[in-house]
């Protein structure tokens, strides 16, 4: 997927909400049969439910190597029945990944080649031939770990360096160097608002990718102000809110209220700054 | 296994070496079978060449999930083995994750309960919250990135702080803060070893697992020299120069003699150092 079909599919579903797939097996309601294919069984149905008010999933594959050979076959089952049965959506296999180049090189293959993703999140840490790798796939995507939501993101992420820079500052702008904002988004954690606006500064034609809105507390109205471009530049991610919703057998019924609840507050920040009429 | 067992196995064997399981599909010889078990039948015959000469095994993920989930069962099978087979070997997951905690903890779980391994390599970049998941576990250890042995490193570990730190050093630093010697090593890349100089300054205790000796280009000696403390101090990782020794009927026996030419090396340089008589 390009940058142009991504931001056609914001504005007609009037909504950058991606739906992180962070299925934890033990969470899923009784309502699904708990064996090896549950995982897949509860996502198919997630998916199914939210998919008129999301642009983009996000399974995470921490939540899928914890299972195993099994857990990594229901992330490619996954993977798979989006991308057959809504090609419109971007996938994201939020891994994380970075390794010298010729391992970077294997993990691009397995997750663009075998899995079929659109997009991987890539640790910055070890620069740019960790990363190069991954830029060289046609309509796919690296979202490099620019700032973070979690508390740590405090520990390196905001250093300041002696040029004046924070550390997190100098990650986006050395990046912006290695690939365009058609192969390259950041992640922009929604704890931080007033550091978005610094990396869209630094970045203003990219995508952010924002975890953090829901269950880590970040503020979606706060995001938007501060993250928004004239292409809406912006997905941000919802997990545990949608995917446990409820944990009865209205599960699915509960993560589309929740998922369709998330797209109407997009589409009025959406229409409040004229990226819809 | 413990800080301990791990001096006293190098003592015993005479050697701090790490043999990295980076398997290529790709490039096993013609002697295995290529059935969907081949990855694993190539590991045990190098396991079992190499194990007099070896203290662990480094097995990187990459490797094994860019084929899909039947590559997952050969890590799995692989890891199995060598703790059913050889107890006093370590063995590292080269997995370099790293997420918020919530999803580091599944991490740890997949790793170090599932996977049953000794050791993981985690990115520092998202800090505390980030690695200490990890740390909960008995006789289990987080290998963080220090230094890498990659062109790449240049581009944000050797960046100079306002407090006159790189941040290689400024990770090290911290990361000594969150946990001591018997949970936590350090990945130094043996391409610079005036840096792991500097490292040893800080991290006086620790372990360094030194990726970059043979394929890469980094000497032996001079790793040696800079990194050695008391208690040896150092796993020194070779991969491609003992798995593709040979790709013949003999690559085992191939993989031996240099398993075997690297350990009188160590040797050398551990009786030279006075830590072995």
């Amino acid at each position: 997927m390009n940058k142009k079909e991504l931001v056609g599919q914001i504005r007609r579903k009037r909504s950058f909400l991606c739906v992180g797939l962070d299925t934890d097996s033990a969470k899923i309601p009784h309502a699904i049969t708990h064996d090896e294919n549950a995982v897949f069984q509860f996502n198919k149905r997630i998916i199914d439910a939210t998919a008129p008010y999301a642009v983009a999933y996000k399974p995470n594959t921490a939540f899928y190597e914890n299972e195993g050979a099994s857990g990594w076959v229901n992330l490619e089952k996954t993977i798979h029945y989006i991308k057959a049965t809504y090609p419109e959506m971007l996938v994201i296999a939020d891994a994380k990944r970075g390794d010298i180049g010729n391992t970077s090189g294997r993990y691009a293959s397995a997750f663009f080649e075998q899995l079929k993703a659109d997009a991987i999140t890539v640790a910055p840490y070890m620069g740019y031939d960790s990363v190069e790798p991954f830029l060289g796939f046609e309509d796919k995507w690296v979202i490099l770990l620019g700032l973070t939501s979690n508390t740590g993101s405090a520990d390196f992420q905001h250093l300041k360096l002696e040029n004046g820079n924070t550390l997190f500052e100098e990650v986006v702008r050395k990046a912006c160097s290695w690939a365009n904002s058609d192969q390259l988004m950041f992640v922009a954690g929604a704890t931080q608002p007033a550091m978005i606006r610094k990396i869209r500064t630094i970045a203003p034609e990219y995508f952010f990718l924002v975890p953090g809105v829901g269950a880590q507390g970040g503020n979606l109205a706060e995001v938007a102000k501060a993250g928004f471009n004239t292409e809406v530049g912006l997905l941000v991610n919802a997990s545990r809110s949608i995917l446990y919703a409820s944990n009865s057998a209205d599960f699915a019924e509960a993560a589309a209220a929740e998922a369709k609840s998330l797209q109407k507050q997009m589409e009025l920040l959406l229409i409040k700054n004229k990226l819809l009429s």
